[in-house]
């Protein structure tokens, strides 16, 4: 007799808001198990997440106590994971057991029974996985059928689980069937249970019909919880599975392993899930690969070509942005801190607490960029940073020298070293090699990076906006392939592209034919080749000396800037410009850039205080670009965080600044985003150059 | 200026003919090295993996004299890799390391520098590499720009390197270009420097012209060494880039990365060059992929589409060929036991030596089959099992106890455990769930396994003999596709396929409807389930019984193998067949089968010795099936590999015997490949079941 196997996935980001996972809670997670619960017949095979169950024993333990009663009659199999959902292979090898054993031991203290299986985050799958999976003691998992199907198999022979191994570690690994996710819980149930019966006539003896996947489908997502629950598809499709019980039988993944062996040996190239690969080409390949998968769709001979098309591959999203490769490096770089402490003889709880924030800091959801937000979010990415700043506190790895030192390592992986610099507040991450900028400000009281913004990306969906012509808010226009929202009026004006991650103390020389408006849409003349060019640096007596010979307009420069911390929470950024030849151009004006997540949001909580003041101080954070003449003082005030950074200039400049906002999809179409304030401070040029000195102090409010 | 990056791999498998070698070097390697050193100002980038290397050291120190002259000139630069040349991510990352490291230690003694890249045998990316890279001490290596356009990278993009990390452990990695390879040395200079001239209207300051291939390709390939070097075309090449100088400036690797910076960041899927991707699919997907590549060429879109396709994962071979698995995993499991002394303090040059012979059996070539042999090829396999054995008498590994012991242990990663009985001279692995099957059948005093055949696997290319029709032997048939050459006559009768991997002590119930030509054309039918079917084990004062309840023609049967081992060089598999009816079929026959490299090859050198004699018992070997009644004792003789098996029977049989033939392609076309032996030895069945036991014994002659 088949069998059917129902395996469902519940997640919540680490940082995500209390009000998103209480709804979510309220639609979907708990309706879901209360609705299965009835149908004692049907198995449930099911993982939460890390963060989501801790959420959920502290919130709602009804949930764990009516998911532990299915546990205890047999009707449920709880699976293990990474705790807190890392993208496995890309953490470290200590931080993936650990993490694995973690939710392993949680799984067996509340359940009585340890996991068998690994829901694998995002079913991002790498060839040497299966020793992980093996030495953290598990044995199996599930994946999508598109991950067979890219290493030769055909559709008919996934019936059931294949073995695959690293090294001679064994896991079993089930092929989830894509005709079935996109079928549940979309179609009649009527459909379901035809394509059942169909499916039924070709399952062999021992052969399963295959489902796993995310449970934010029954409730979550747009339109469902109706749906699902209202309507009474959940319950009708449950109904419907017993009343096939005759000849399809309803089982959890380990009593299916327990009754019937594996199928062969399969080994799946680095894949996730189909949609996966377009996320994570690179934008125009992405572009190009989403329009080829749909004119496929209608070629004679599409299904041929489309068995052997293939996307890119998670890790690509650290090449694709380098915000998140920056998040994935000093994740790196805490958990090395972490891990040379562990073998120390110095035990204790702080250690302990540093890790479990250096793996909700692992959380995968900041990292990357599909349809959900992710990357795009400001709070999943600051979440990120506090956790991981928290870890250095409380491993005692943040500052641990006397005074301030200026240290030299490759921090993001490019090849060449970044320059930081600690002090017992700050954290100041320069790199030499990109403009010689700063890309990361922490103030580590606040646990906060004030560097934390986001650049403006071109995506590979962005035409389809285009394509859609002005549209007004709420609108849904139909394009050639797929329905597309738009949350907002007039998005396609924000359209601008930047060319490089956005940093503070970067430099440009502009006369007068940039401007304000010219410089927000990045369609300027920068006439000296120092924004991103490269930086020699050196340190004396805790002072970072970055330099760069560069030109402008034809006319050799040398700037200078140094930075040095003045005391716990502040320092200095002194520039000297020289020109190698006497020139005199009035309209010239060299102009030093800031990009600050701060204020953190554009809410009314926040604002700028500035002498002279700005003409619309209140609302620089609402959306609006504007000049300052002859500024002195600026303060960066957010009561949110509660951090104030005052910025003290040595002569007077004249300040653009604007909010940053990007265009990208989430779920509810294409919107909006706040991801920072650029700051744009110009002073003149003379003959032989300028001179002029930022000092910046934080504190706490 | 633009520049040319000329980087050159030489190879030789481990285990292959002297003769072979010494003609690729007369014909490629030296008259190569001598060609280019005549043209100082043409930089080599050149690795000559560590078998031919030392194989060179002994046999042609000319050759290791000029490179050396050459590496001091600044003309050329020696690249690592892994000693023997393995697939780096199939190996322990302890042997990876330290067969990385062997090979620095060996350039860097020889040549007096180390080297700073590797060279990735055949091109293998998996994500995790960087790690061990950089752990190794390399910096650098090259892959294919194939690799790179499947991270969605565009070719024009491609004129230098990237970086590429795991873990934030960073390598520096090249794309060398498929349009060189494919016009060097296949082309006409003129066409070739078309190529350049056009290729530099594109590249920006600091690209380069990427090459990277095999040097075999210089004389070894059919008919290249009268091109390449009698008629002039390395020279005239050589020439050409000379003469170019002045816009495009010829350097080493290391040179290049010393003067120009990063592309960027990428990261790069599990993959290989696009060949690979068509061989390591299973047959069917081989096959239909291979023609969909060519289809889409002529496809209006078919840049677009192809731009996205992908084939198999090298690993895949493991799945495809299950002689591959245990070759892979039998390499494992002495890694695992020489990694477990090495911890113990237990110093010594066995040791040392039991390495060498580890890492010589991990070399790529035996484990898997694209267009040269490889894995097909008896003496390659051969080779490496003769290492591992070697490996395991070295270190003391293969037999520690006094007596005979059964061990349980899942050798080949399949999920179910083999049973292993290890006597002085014997290794005895037996596979209980894949038919209770003798799989590897070792005689240690020679290094030998005495079962290592290969069944006829369908392979994706063999339409293309097919569809060929009845050819003569030399002829050449363009099919759609492409030219295809064979070697002999009458191939394609010899395309006959089986179902498993060929083992020995396997059980068949045959009726007279089975034919010696049926069974070699596996077209009889097994009345019974327990040829592959599921095995029981248990061991019991050293004897191993393998059970099985099955059933043939609706009769319950009981088979029970006791294996137990009568000396050091001697065992009994003794069978009890009973039947759970009293049954009596007149034709009914309880058949056991065994597949044996002995006689290792169909020379004159092998013979049969049986009683009563065989009609052609000079001729077993060499070709013909046959059939012996009353069969008591047959002795094979291998006076090659100097060994000698005698199998006593306690009761008469009827023999069939048929020599294993596959068909496979290689750089001269179709070619059949003897792997073996069948032989068949069958039995009357009484009506409650019969008895008869096979003793075994093996020697030195």
């Amino acid at each position: 007799m088949p069998y059917f196997i129902f395996c469902i996935h519940n997640h919540q980001p680490v940082g995500n808001f209390e009000s998103v996972i209480e709804d979510a809670y309220r639609d979907s997670y708990w309706p879901f198990l209360k609705a299965i619960a009835k149908h004692p017949s049907i198995k449930l095979t099911i993982h939460n997440s890390g963060f989501l169950f801790d959420w959920m024993m502290e919130n709602h333990p009804e949930y764990i106590e009516l998911l532990r009663s299915m546990v205890a009659s047999g009707q449920a199999e709880v699976m293990g994971g990474g705790y807190y959902e890392p993208v496995l292979c890309v953490i470290p090898e200590e931080d993936r057991l650990s993490q694995i054993r973690m939710m392993s031991d949680k799984v067996e203290e509340v359940f009585g029974k340890r996991p068998r299986g690994i829901w694998l985050a995002e079913r991002v799958w790498e060839p040497m996985l299966p020793t992980t999976i093996r030495n953290a003691g598990l044995e199996y998992l599930l994946v999508d059928d598109y991950h067979f199907i890219k290493a030769g198999l055909d559709r008919k022979d996934l019936g059931g689980y294949y073995i695959t191994e690293d090294q001679g570690n064994v896991v079993r690994i089930f092929p989830g069937s894509e005709a079935l996710r996109y079928l549940i819980p979309f179609r009649q149930v009527d459909a379901l249970e035809d394509h059942l019966k169909e499916l039924g006539t070709f399952l062999r003896k021992g052969d399963a019909a295959i489902y796993g996947d995310d449970g934010e489908k029954f409730g979550v997502w747009p339109g469902t919880h109706k749906w699902v629950f209202d309507e009474g598809w959940l319950d009708a499709f449950f109904g419907m599975v017993e009343k096939n019980a005759e000849w399809l039988k309803s089982v959890t993944i380990s009593e299916y392993l327990d009754r019937e062996d594996a199928l062969g040996k399969v080994y799946l190239p680095t894949t996730s899930y189909m949609e996966m690969g377009e996320w994570a080409l690179p934008a125009e390949a992405s572009r190009t690969y989403t329009e080829l998968i749909e004119d496929v769709k209608g070629m004679e001979d599409g299904g041929r070509i489309r068995r052997f098309l293939q996307g890119g591959t998670w890790r690509n999203f650290f090449a694709k942005y380098p915000e998140a490769n920056w998040l994935h490096k000093r994740m790196l770089l805490v958990s090395k801190e972490l891990s040379r402490l562990s073998t120390q003889a110095r035990p204790g709880g702080g250690l302990e607490r540093a890790r479990t924030f250096l793996y909700k800091a692992q959380c995968n959801d900041a990292y990357w960029h599909g349809v959900f937000g992710g990357l795009y979010l400001p709070h999943l990415r600051t979440k990120v940073y506090e956790n991981l700043i928290r870890a250095e506190e409380s491993a005692g790895t943040g500052f641990t020298g006397e005074g301030a030192t200026v240290e030299f390592m490759d921090l993001d992986a490019d090849g060449h070293d970044e320059a930081v610099i600690r002090t017992e507040d700050l954290g100041l991450f320069f790199s030499p090699h990109n403009g010689g900028g700063l890309y990361e400000l922490d103030y580590r009281p606040r646990a906060a990076n004030l560097s934390n913004t986001l650049s403006r990306w071109e995506e590979g969906y962005h035409y389809k906006l285009l394509s859609m012509g002005s549209v007004e808010a709420g609108a849904e226009a139909k394009s050639i392939h797929e329905m597309v929202k738009v949350k907002e009026e007039g998005l396609e004006k924000y359209l601008k592209y930047d060319t490089s991650r956005r940093g503070s103390f970067m430099e440009h020389f502009l006369d007068g034919g940039a401007t304000l408006d010219s410089f927000f849409e990045n369609e300027y003349r920068d006439l000296g080749d120092f924004f991103q060019g490269r930086y020699d640096a050196s340190a004396e007596d805790g002072t970072l000396k970055l330099s760069r010979e560069g030109s402008a307009l034809g006319v050799g420069y040398t700037v200078l800037k140094e930075v040095k911390a003045l005391d716990k929470s502040s320092f200095r950024v002194k520039y000297r410009v020289k020109s190698h030849e006497k020139v005199l151009r009035r309209d010239f004006r060299f102009a030093v850039e800031l990009n600050l997540m701060l204020p953190c949001c554009d809410g009314p909580a926040c604002k700028y205080q500035s002498s002279p003041p700005m003409p619309d101080e209140e609302g620089i954070g609402l959306g609006s670009r504007g000049e300052v003449k002859g500024i002195r003082e600026l303060g960066l005030i957010d009561t949110h965080l509660g951090i104030k950074a005052e910025i003290l200039l040595s002569a007077p400049a004249t300040l653009w600044r604007f909010p940053i906002h990007t265009v990208s999809l989430s779920e509810g179409g294409f919107e909006k985003i706040y991801q920072g304030s650029c700051l744009l401070f110009q002073f003149p040029v003379k003959e032989d150059g300028m001179e002029a000195a930022f000092t910046v102090r934080v504190e706490g409010i």
